[in-house]
């Protein structure tokens, strides 16, 4: 129904209301507060309580307005829209909701911001990211590891898809390790509360977007990480879900309205609701049918998540105000969006519009789950799509190099396997609309163990850890990756891939922490890991120097990068006997005779050829003493 | 030099070559013929003699001027300039070269052009294209099998890399069945000269860009296949090659500059000759170091073939003109361009719009074996690419898709494995600038034939076939495709892969044109691509009908190519047990209770679900009676 007709029904409605007399309440209002000073003065609330729908609200504030109020199919809703005027001042005020002679208040608040728009720095190219499954990093905090109420009460560390007890209190903790190893910000997978019966402890089956759950702490505690990171410089980037929410959700026993998410009819007749068809490529494909569009953009992503309809206008705004809510609480610095080509896509350009609307040097990183460059830069931010689609986002997820990765370390050296792949698959950038600000990992929460890839081989994952931090892109790495967490039992369980990082709990035997226990080969990969970060986190020429690279040749592979009088080099070698690298080759790189400097071992060397390389791994060098 | 101040100096010079007393000759002029009425009025000469430097030459024809003359480094070249008028009539006329009191003239002759420009109509979507390797095809003339003179002696079909004898003759001799097989268009192999000592039965070792090779026929016959083709509504794609020439090219015993082949100094000094690094991704990366983009496109192809160095401008203009000839001597329906990524890409790109310039509705496809789409798309017209390239070559090849076939068909039905790969592929679309207008094939001339990439399953084949012909694409179909010639004995050897077309020779025990002696699987491919190909001829929804794909479910992927009331599909189906087709999932084509018949087989049937298909393989229907 067009809006402007609904209001005007509303309306006319309004002395209906009036006389009748069912007592309305009210159980929440969202956005929680809002903030005073953005350039979109619109504001919607959302109010849910029984048969609220009946009363009529009035707010009395210098420069609010309400503009309109809309009614849902619910009687148990009532959205108002709000106009908040340039110069409001922030302050509490009460939303009045009458009827007949009784008056509901409801206390709202309208913060000052506490910091410009343009203050909210995204990541980019100068951050390391280290991406946390946070009931699985540390336990900060036994006492909220089982929370009554709560419908999942699941706690076992021998279970992999039970909760572990991890939580925000356990970051905390640990930002002193995770700022030392170099990492300059953190993406936990989602915080908010996930009332599910089970399997609750991934995150992504949110039943309240505006709450975190208290198994990972509170809101405050989300704040305390936020400051914290914040005092060290270093970034929090927030996953949110546009897509959908948990079966738990507390709006799926009272939807708002008949188109509140898809195949709603189904879902309330308790008839089969269709599944997405996860073919991603309908958003690109010239030639898709109906049938196959609808059912990636409508069909549920799995049973236990229902599909929200951000075709719904309210759902749009619901969405889009709570990820700023977020943003604006939180200070945050990105945000990482999951399943990103399964909502309505033009939605998810208004969605990232109206966030980089606000905060114009802000970062938001999209997941499209493939190996397919052409889909990966069609999201990007600046991508001239031949549809016209305009995307607002500014990263999207390299894992089509992830995958030349690892074919490059696994694939024996032939013309056109091995080494090969991570050089031709760079060779693709000149596709994206800006390669610097594509993410890139090793692996993630998602998939296999970067180690379990690579066969548990700690020479091809050096290899790979330090090609995600040379290319020029954003680098991610999994919690644990350092100590060489594997999920070779059983390749690929996610509960296995999100295993306990060693040290979180109280009275683990082996502490990557404080390095206790730890294997040799444990020791040696952290501290890798630690030495390439801490130089990353320095190097202009790594964060926005140029790219040069040389075809592989006779199993090496180099890669430069240069800004002013720095200039890094990496070398992966696939030779398992010693060889000559005759540095003739890279003449054009000016570095004859130049004294160098072994980026892991603080070796000093001379680069004039030829260089020997002993043995089958990755060299880095740089020209900064 | 630039070239100004080379006049200048030859200006300067023209006094000291008249007190020379060394008499000029001349060999050779190229173009050897040229036309009055082309939109760009520049000609160039090439005149090849001994001293001819020496000589300075004039011209007395209306309308016909000597803008300059040019000298290379070779005293035995002389470049002219012409300008032709706008209605300069045809005709003959003497180029008289004053040398001292000598004179020495050459006819030369401007032609009217027979056909206007607009008239060059290129293939595109509504053709077949036959791809013939002309020494394997048919045997026309026996007489031409062994040329005395000539340095390539091996006539021994027995010999996979020998001559066999097939020639432009054996091609006009089987028009009719080319013809009724349902194609509409031949593109043969290169027919000129490759005077080489060995394996010069390829073509593609150009020894005399303007000659024939004897062995072939002659100008003559080649002509009279070009009318004969017209006469049929047929059209003649030419096979060029500007990247490179045979090493036994009749200039490379006296180049005429310094530069007129790539490492031109390493080859007089009999120096080691680099090799192209093949690494053509050079061309789009961004990072590329200088010395890969070097050796890409400097190195030679192989030792036989010295590279052309298109920057040199009196090699481009060569080049060029030598197209145009071509096109204009045959009345071409298309240029298929050999290594399209290996010569200077500027050049490519000059030479492509020149020709465009001169035939607007001409066609030229140009080869980038490569897998990934987008390199492919890079190369195409339209291609809205990031560092300003802008390419003339209205059509590219997909290899991307012809592997996308083979895996389809090869790989077993799992969610990301099997007829997804042509799904996905032709999702890729949105990123060309015109699909329609790509080539797709299940084979070519330089890998495994399509019968021995599928294990010869002759259902594989059908299958593949049949999606060749329905995409929205140009077809090519490699010569004896229908009649399931394999490579198998030695997968992938060019010689093999080559294999005589049966009955192409006096005393063939088995004959494809007749029918004789061929095996039940021959006649029934040949039967199918016949009745394929023939419907296709006629079918404009085919031509440039849109097209609606349904992704693929149970192993059955289904196509349709709709026009008006024209609707085709194609089902391909990888059950081997009887399976029903819910038709309900396609109801947006709006084909309930339509009359259709098999295209294949001519029966009838009604579009009513379910739809029993009884074995694996391929269904292909119309609603055109």
């Amino acid at each position: 129904m067009n809006c402007q007709i609904k209001k005007l029904i509303i309306l006319g409605q309004i002395f209906l209301f009036m006389s009748l007399n069912i007592t309305a309440q009210i159980e929440r209002v969202e956005p929680l507060n809002w903030w005073v000073g953005f350039k979109n003065n619109n504001l919607q609330l959302l109010v849910k309580g029984k048969n609220i729908s009946n009363a009529i609200p009035s707010i009395i504030y210098d420069g609010i307005h309400i503009m309109s109020i809309e009614k849902g199919s619910s009687p148990n809703y009532l959205f108002l829209n709000l106009k908040i005027e340039k110069d409001t001042k922030p302050g509490k005020f009460d939303i009045v909701f009458h009827q007949d002679n009784n008056e509901l208040k409801y206390k709202y608040e309208l913060k000052g911001r506490k910091k410009n728009a343009e203050d909210f720095i995204g990541f980019n190219s100068s951050d390391a990211i280290y991406l946390i499954t946070p009931d699985r990093f540390a336990n900060g905090n036994e006492v909220n590891d089982q929370v009554s109420g709560l419908k999942d009460q699941t706690l076992n560390r021998q279970q992999d898809y039970f909760r572990h007890g991890g939580d925000i209190r356990g970051i905390i903790n640990h930002l002193d390790y995770i700022d030392e190893m170099g990492f300059t910000a953190i993406w936990p997978t989602p915080l908010l509360t996930n009332d599910m019966s089970e399997s609750s402890y991934h995150g992504y089956a949110i039943t309240d977007f505006y709450q975190v759950d208290p198994r990972f702490g509170t809101l405050e505690a989300y704040v305390e990480l936020a400051e914290k990171l914040k005092e060290r410089g270093m970034k929090l980037i927030m996953d949110q879900v546009a897509n959908h929410c948990g079966i738990e959700h507390w709006w799926m026993k009272d939807l708002p309205f008949d188109d509140w998410i898809n195949q709603q009819e189904n879902f309330l007749k308790k008839q089969i609701v269709l599944k997405s068809n996860h073919r991603r490529t309908v958003n690109q494909d010239l030639y898709a049918s109906e049938i196959d569009k609808q059912l990636m953009a409508d069909g549920w992503f799995v049973d236990a998540m229902p599909d929200l309809n951000q075709r719904n206008p309210f759902m749009a705004t619901y969405i889009i105000q709570n990820s700023i809510w977020w943003i604006e609480t939180l200070g945050l610095g990105g945000i990482r969006q999951d399943t990103y080509p399964y909502p309505d896509k033009d939605f998810m350009s208004d969605w990232a519009g109206a966030i980089m609307n606000e905060y114009p040097n802000f970062s938001i990183v999209g997941e499209e789950w493939s190996v397919n460059p052409l889909l990966v830069g069609y999201w990007q931010k600046g991508a001239n799509n031949k549809d016209g689609y305009k995307s607002n986002l500014s990263s999207t997820m390299d894992f089509p190099m992830q995958h030349n990765i690892v074919a490059a370390l696994n694939e024996n050296e032939e013309w056109d396997t091995g080494l090969i792949k991570i050089y031709e698959g760079l060779a693709n950038d000149f596709y994206y609309p800006s390669p610097n600000d594509i993410m890139i990992f090793p692996d993630n929460h998602d998939m296999s163990r970067i180690f379990t890839q690579l066969g548990e081989d700690i020479t091809k994952t050096k290899m790979a850890l330090a090609t995600v931090l040379l290319l020029p892109r954003i680098p991610q790495i999994y919690y644990g990756t350092e100590l060489l967490l594997s999920d070779i039992a059983k390749p690929g369980d996610h509960g296995l891939i999100r295993t306990d990082f060693p040290g979180g709990w109280l009275g683990d035997e082996v502490n990557g922490f404080t390095g206790e226990g730890l294997s040799d080969n444990q020791k040696e990969m952290q501290s890798f890991l630690k030495k390439a970060l801490n130089y990353r986190k320095g190097s202009k020429a790594i964060h926005r120097g140029k790219t040069i690279h040389f075809a592989p040749d006779n199993g090496i592979y180099v890669l430069f990068r240069v800004l002013d009088d720095e200039t890094v080099v990496m070398i992966l070698n696939k030779n398992t006997e010693p060889v000559q690298l005759d540095l003739n080759r890279f003449k054009e790189m000016r570095l004859d005779q130049k004294p160098m400097k072994n980026i892991i071992s603080d070796e000093p060397i001379i680069w004039n050829s030829p260089l020997e390389i002993l043995e089958k791994g990755v060299v880095l060098l740089t020209t900064k003493m």
